[in-house]
């Protein structure tokens, strides 16, 4: 599956929703049994949530835009297939967020490939199921250090951190990838998709529970002027560095 | 205490029921503060469960079978005695299950003595007491990837992850139990338990309430039809080897 | 912030009390947002719990002892400060958790400098918050082994199990620890402080719903005799140390 949308693959709404229809056909095929998250673009993995989806539109977009990519990691995080993540490029907040729901995750050596929960950054404040993510991969400790400093983690400190099981040059990550797939494969697929099932379902219940408030809290939050202004600032500097 | 039952040191009904009651003694007789958990037969610490009494057999005895698993669980994991494994030998499934119950794992360096919880690689599901044993001692991301490829670590493999504490030459394992079991002996007794009450109990109550639950979710599972088949096919292949 | 209580800045009912009501204004005063925790006297970075104030006193004065303990916790935890700890000292129990509280250790490269929770020594356990706040440093595993054993780790030991995040040499502790600070400075507040709750909240939620049967637990605890005559030759044998 590679990531597409120009320039840099920011989870536009319409990019998510074609993600969770595409992922929701394959676990429906019982012809596919694994699924290799990649960018069509390689530089950028994904730059994570569209923060034009966020800045400027009314609550009820916000939580249009939510909602999906509430319905992303609720495909991913939990799916019966088994997820590679070939990440060949940067991979900041969202970006981050969609490796850490696979299985198992190759970094291309480039120091430019930087991968994170870099929210905090920007004024916002990663939810709690991203916190989950994280913390189910790196601990507890190793992700209050990263969440709170918005740490952006080089492939060499990404690999040391856990936040990737491994990293090669660029060229081998694709086949990297299929290797690992192959080996994933091997494991009967029933009894790999109920221990990864006992391994996630209280991470998953625990969101759907709070899934709701969750929503509320987004759309108030983003809404307020403090924030939406510290947006809005941050997308005038990304205008400029381009520019 | 010494593992015994040739050849392999299976976890068999009668070995289980001697386990639990040769403990019982143990903790219950004030003079003995720690025991060392070895095998009689260097080169396999333990085969784990016992494959034929799974295979072939009816629903009680099925039932039998699995509250004596658990009972052997419940009285290793929050045991008031100090627990030391010297591993000298291979320990996959059960046997790796009761060194994860231990205070502490020495392990003979020797890449024939793998260890792990290999389930999956026979179509079977590690159950989640079996999966909390493992998270509180590798943590979480670790046991995901084990439980669900079903690996069996390498003596420096699981030094690195956390599975063992401590890889000493074969010649070594017990001298270095013994020295470890005289370290953990130098603390006050009573203070040592409640600190390891207190790390245990959540995990051991646990277990205690889905107690119920979870035999008959063994039974029924076992009873399937597929996996009997797939148990049956990897006992042929154990004889096949031996043969 | 600098810890002062000659010789060794045990945390008396005093010191306590000060810490508190200093922490409490430095919270309040909007021109605070980050403390540095370190020792007046460079040698001990604090003795911890200050045991005269535990031996040979009424449950009265037990009980008001431990409140004053629970307070500074509380404070220190959850603070919306940025809080970094400059260990320019051995740093045993008490000692010890207020580092756990902090966002960032630095500890000076002394190997008398030694760190951990040894209440097991002293034939006492560590209460429940300050193994949550050891989990939630250096996981479930080393956690379990520090507790039990009362480990006290070397700098170099600290730094591997993740107890401190940076070992230097003595005299750069304080300028590496402001260094630090105005690293965790560069982010944006609003949002730093509420990731910072969304990892600790759990944490403190539970210690506050179980503060009270934890007093009473202490008070019960440390009023037993065997516990008093314990503490008795503890505090001997520092006195003749001493001598």
């Amino acid at each position: 599956m590679k990531l597409r949308n120009p320039p840099v693959n920011s989870l536009s709404l319409e990019l998510l929703t074609e993600l969770v229809i595409g992922l929701e056909k394959l676990e429906n095929d019982k012809t596919f049994r694994g699924v290799i998250l990649t960018s069509d673009r390689p530089g950028v993995f994904s730059a994570g949530l569209d923060l034009t989806e966020m800045c400027g539109r009314n609550p009820a977009h916000y939580a249009e835009y939510w909602k999906a990519v509430q319905e992303l990691w609720l495909r991913l995080y939990p799916s019966s297939l088994v997820l590679v993540a070939a990440i060949n490029g940067a991979s900041p907040a969202g970006g981050c967020l969609m490796s850490l729901t696979c299985d198992y995750r190759v970094l291309a050596d480039n120091p430019k490939y930087v991968i994170g929960l870099n929210e905090t950054l920007l004024g916002i404040v990663a939810p709690f199921w991203f916190r989950d993510s994280l913390v189910n991969t790196i601990g507890h400790r190793a992700s209050e250090r990263a969440l709170q400093l918005g740490l952006l983690f080089s492939p060499a400190e990404a690999l040391q951190v856990g936040m990737v099981d491994k990293v090669v040059p660029e060229d081998q990550v694709q086949s990297t990838a299929l290797s690992v797939m192959s080996r994933w494969m091997a494991i009967p697929d029933h009894a790999r998709q109920l221990t990864k099932i006992m391994m996630r379902k209280a991470t998953v219940d625990h969101m759907i529970k709070q899934r709701e408030a969750d929503l509320q809290n987004f759309v108030n939050f983003i809404s307020r002027d403090s924030i939406q202004k510290s947006l809005q600032v941050y997308l005038e500097k990304l205008k400029q560095k381009k520019g």
